[in-house]
């Protein structure tokens, strides 16, 4: 008969998942809050650990909250609650949810942010854009792949968009919408870090979020504004999409292990955008 | 009657009206390239060196291209032509057009990208986000204004909308649309380090370009969902509303110099985005 | 009639008291948990927030806690339960309590640790062996002064073993026992980057905790044996004087401003040695 | 028949027993004034190049003075006699007599100041705590291993405090009297970088010197209270202990080497502390 | 029939002996101006990329100049004519003149400048006094090897001074006339970081050019007037020993690969000394 | 009656002539060995404490050396005599003869280096190349002048070489021998650090030593082989001048305070350069 397992039982089987050894040199990964003998019924899934959902975890009686982004970035010397990130601190303490953070972690990892984009865009052998340094050659940041057939740019955006979540601001989009593309390089969350990674990769289009305009536009003119063209997503939306198979992987693990959980992925959306005005 | 200035007379005037002293310490602005004894008849103003617009000033004729960008932010140990940046450089000197960067100088100055932007707002009583530290109290980055007669936030965006050239990604809105702002704060181009100043200074709503995921989230938790709102832009049109006015200024100190210029500014669209995708 | 304050009434007073201001650059004081506007009836003052320290403030139901040591020194980016640091933030903010931090405010500050030692063993005309640099001339690290009657080393050694709470390790002295003292300097805690301050300032003897064998080495080596002499106190102990006089300043403040609370000062000893084998 | 050795001759011999290859990477060891033709007839040995010592060197009509400490760990630009180090150096080569340094790499080898401990304390199958990285398994800082015999705390540090050379300060101990250890770490000198390495090793007590309240009150709160106890002994009498073995270790491999030298042991207590004043 | 390489064909070649990999770290080697689909008929040798190199080659019609010293050594901002070396860009571009740096790769490279000054002084088994990290064992910075017949050093001194260009500063030596020497260490250019590798290596003298008083001076006392004795040679001469077997063997390589070019080597003397006032 | 002083009296006279707030932050000045309390009956005045120097001082019973260089400018931990400076250390001790350095302190005093040049070059009105940060106008490195008569550039070269002690390498020019100068700046030893600051005080030429290929190359570019012509002079030469009145300075200074001693300078050629070949 399955059993509710202690948070310490949920952190072994999170950490087979999403192993912190993938995680970047610079990030803060692994367990913020809570304590590790208390036993874990509801577990939560969120990208980012604001204020609105801390209260939905807590108001639900999670015992856990697993965010994509970390509370405690860059380290702190208090966590008095006039802050927003001492307030979560406070609310989780108070309410006994644990935080779990899977970051760069949960993108290396087999399964994990990246791979689950690829998937949903149907791309075939898909390989990291950039591999870890110790790990397996499918762990690493961004994905590379092949669509079974190609198809204009335009046509691929639409699907980019069709998707992902809604969110304001949707999908921006820079070359030419008649352009045929098939090779699709991609990175969940912020990727201008691996704009020429994609380009020596030999991609037809990079999909991913955060773009400002000098990378956007550095690399728009190394290409002489050729492939490969680029798609802005949501980085929240992006990210979003790893957590209902991020809860299922979790779950399953748990179950093989003989524990009972159950888990739960919010439905906020944390995009900071509320509307948008564009000339179409 | 009026003569052609040379480069140097042309210099000589932008200095008065952006004076190097006022650019941020990690800025690169000033004369890139071109001869100072060289005749100026025809300046162009852009805010990117990118090649469609070197190809557009060239191609007009023109002896001097003002650019808002830096065309080399960073030292260089190289300008082959084989980078987009090394074939800039060449195409400017084999076609005798000098290259002048009027970048943070061009921000700070009074007259400059955010005096022209508060007052296209109408901004009333505007001043410095953040002064200069030595220099007139009119002189720094970012502003800070009233309107005449407060509005909706939804009403207020639809202004800054119809004020700015139409760019393929709109402007971006975080807070509630009947929310009532009258104390703007902007800063054109890329502004997430003065989020803070912006909050600070008691704004109601904070107008900028470029705003990343992480900063505009903790902007948004830091206030619990209140003022500051933020209205993200293009940083390219931001930026873009300041050449002509730029133009007529330099053109007015030329004239009243004896010399006499053409001047013109670039119609080319240099915002990276081409086409977006929304819900709406 | 006098009300409960709430905590940032709490810390409004302490601010006036030990201004943030005065704390070294490499510090970090202030609030480390609670919420500013939980009413405040039972303070508690201890040296250190260790764990005995912190069951004794949450189990006699105290609303703060304050201690000279912070329990965040360098930051942290987890406060997960596993490590005692974290196991401290838990309970506080499960039982209610907060923590504020007066480390190198509360020893410069007028008032100080510094101040009471030297007020405790009758030195006169103190004044700061390190001023601060903004500040009061009686504001800084350190004190020194003289003896209204000098008297030979080891009678002074009795005399500040006998002021001092009793700690396994008593009082370590270097210097003759016979010798002639009456210039006194003094820093409570840790004070060896002071030693060449005392000699400097003419000391006869110097006074602090946790001297190591090369900086006293070499401080004797210095002087050839001679002045100043030194006595090792224990670094808890020298702080721990100064709790009474600080609960009872508060007391005052709050008093004055209308509120009313109480006070407690910890008796527990943290300092880590139990017992001690000496030749004698 | 023995013949007397050069300088040469005898660093030759040291090197065979400390080698310069153990020293820390930050450590300044080696042969710090003489000249390696002079023939050397007698050795000194002490822990400490200070005053005493060097006049008692120097009066012994001793070549060679071998101190575990440098006289110079950080560089100078000068040694004229004002300064404790530059008289040293003065009086040291008027007097004809070399100092030479076996600091870390006395404490990391093979019968250096770490193994003299263990033995003196009867540690059965010791190993370092730190083994050095290139080097053989038994070289490295600090030791553990376990005692023939458990016994209680108390028992043990009275054990301790019997073998050591008898200062004022004696020994102290955290942790309960009545508690049963065996297993035993140490480190002579300032140990407290190894108190972690001495944790994860599971030692019952650890005996090292110069621990301040912060690392001590630190350790104490890791392991809530438990294991390993700690013992603070003298830095100077935990590394005097080596001197015999050393001065016996360097006759020896001489007289192997057919040369003839007289060794002696500084009997001069350098430790700082001339008193001490305790509850007892 | 041969063909007229482009500048790209050029480079490979130029890659094929002087390879980027053997440049050191810090170094700036590689194209500096040019288009490489630019034909090349005409190629241009020089040590430095001075103003009247520049002239040369321009006015000479070459396509490609090609230094041993890196133009922009330290990244630039700015190309403006108004400093020597944005003056030289200018001059190049509007000349149809690429410009290409071959430092110390060039220095290194088998054939190298070091190479050329072996053989030229008829030493035999000469190898790299500090081989490459990567690469071939006859790969490196400096030379040692040995004469075939040792002489006098004055008479060695006279046979570095008739190999090598005429300079006003001519040679200088420290050392013994009639001090026989055989085994010679060299470095082109400036070489003072290799005098203590051509003392370990037991060179008899050492040939390099820029040595300032203290190098030299430390160099002499650390061997107490022995050897190896010092030659002081133009940084200039020394260098551009190397042009003429450099222009041959590219022009080889190129011709090899069934190309046709005409190269020529410079005779400005770039060293930057006129005349001279010498006891003698 | 005159008495004999001690070094502490000499160091006392030579800190009024050389103050060494006057040094180079970087500078290492001041005493480097001896007793302050030694008697001091003759003082040897050297430019380097080469070991032929040290020889000669300590030959010639000397009790004070005063050379311009330090000996141990960077900070050793070892001064055995294995090294030249660790003998020159053990010779100077053992002869009782002290060892102090005035470097740039003796280049920026009044008096000094620099002022020595410029009144044997009997230069008018001259000034600071680069006055100190806190002290008199006149005091700083390097001085800039006026000829009474300007002359050709050839003629002024044999009047430096004429000035200067003989050494083997001579005067090296760069410029025209026919050109007129007159306005001229000088910085004894190693000056390339004020190339700049020579040509923007608008000098014809500019003397120093120990110019190496780059900076005399960029300096003669940058002025388009103009002014300020450049005078390469031996480092060891441009200092030796200041012997003489500096020895006689300080004989002036003890003899106005009472006190006799017997001064003298090093007649010994420690330019390291013995032979040189030149075309001429």
């Amino acid at each position: 008969m399955p059993t509710t397992p202690s948070l310490q039982d949920v952190l072994d089987a999170a950490e087979e998942l999403w192993p912190r050894t993938l995680a970047e040199s610079w990030d803060a990964v692994g367990l913020v809050a809570g304590r590790r003998d208390a036993p874990v019924q509801k577990i939560h899934f969120a990208v980012d650990p604001v204020s609105a959902v801390v209260e939905e975890a807590c108001g639900a009686g999670a015992g856990l909250l697993i965010t994509h982004h970390p509370l405690l970035l860059r380290g702190v010397t208090s966590v008095e609650a006039g802050t927003f990130k001492g307030e979560a601190v406070h609310r989780l303490i108070e309410s006994g949810c644990a935080l779990l953070t899977a970051h760069t972690n949960g993108d290396s990892a087999v399964g994990g942010v990246n791979d689950v984009l690829a998937e949903l865009l149907g791309l075939q052998d898909h390989e990291p854009l950039k591999p870890v340094d110790d790990g397996l050659p499918e762990e690493g940041l961004g994905r590379i792949g092949a669509l079974p057939q190609g198809m204009p740019l335009g046509e691929f955006a639409s699907r980019v968009f069709g998707i992902l979540p809604s969110v304001a601001g949707g999908v921006r989009v820079a070359g030419d919408r008649d352009a045929f593309v098939q090779r699709v390089a991609l990175c969940g969350g912020a990727g201008d870090s691996l704009l020429d990674a994609a380009r020596h990769a030999g991609a037809d289009v990079y999909i991913t979020g955060d773009l400002r305009h000098h990378p956007a536009s550095e690399a728009r003119e190394n290409v002489r504004g050729g492939r490969p063209y680029l798609i802005d997503v949501s980085h929240f939306a992006s990210e979003w999409m790893w957590l209902p198979a991020a809860a299922q992987a979790l779950d399953r693990v748990l179950s093989d292990r003989g524990y009972e959980v159950e888990v739960a992925v919010s439905g906020i959306n944390t995009d900071p955008w509320d509307f948008v005005l564009t000339p179409g």
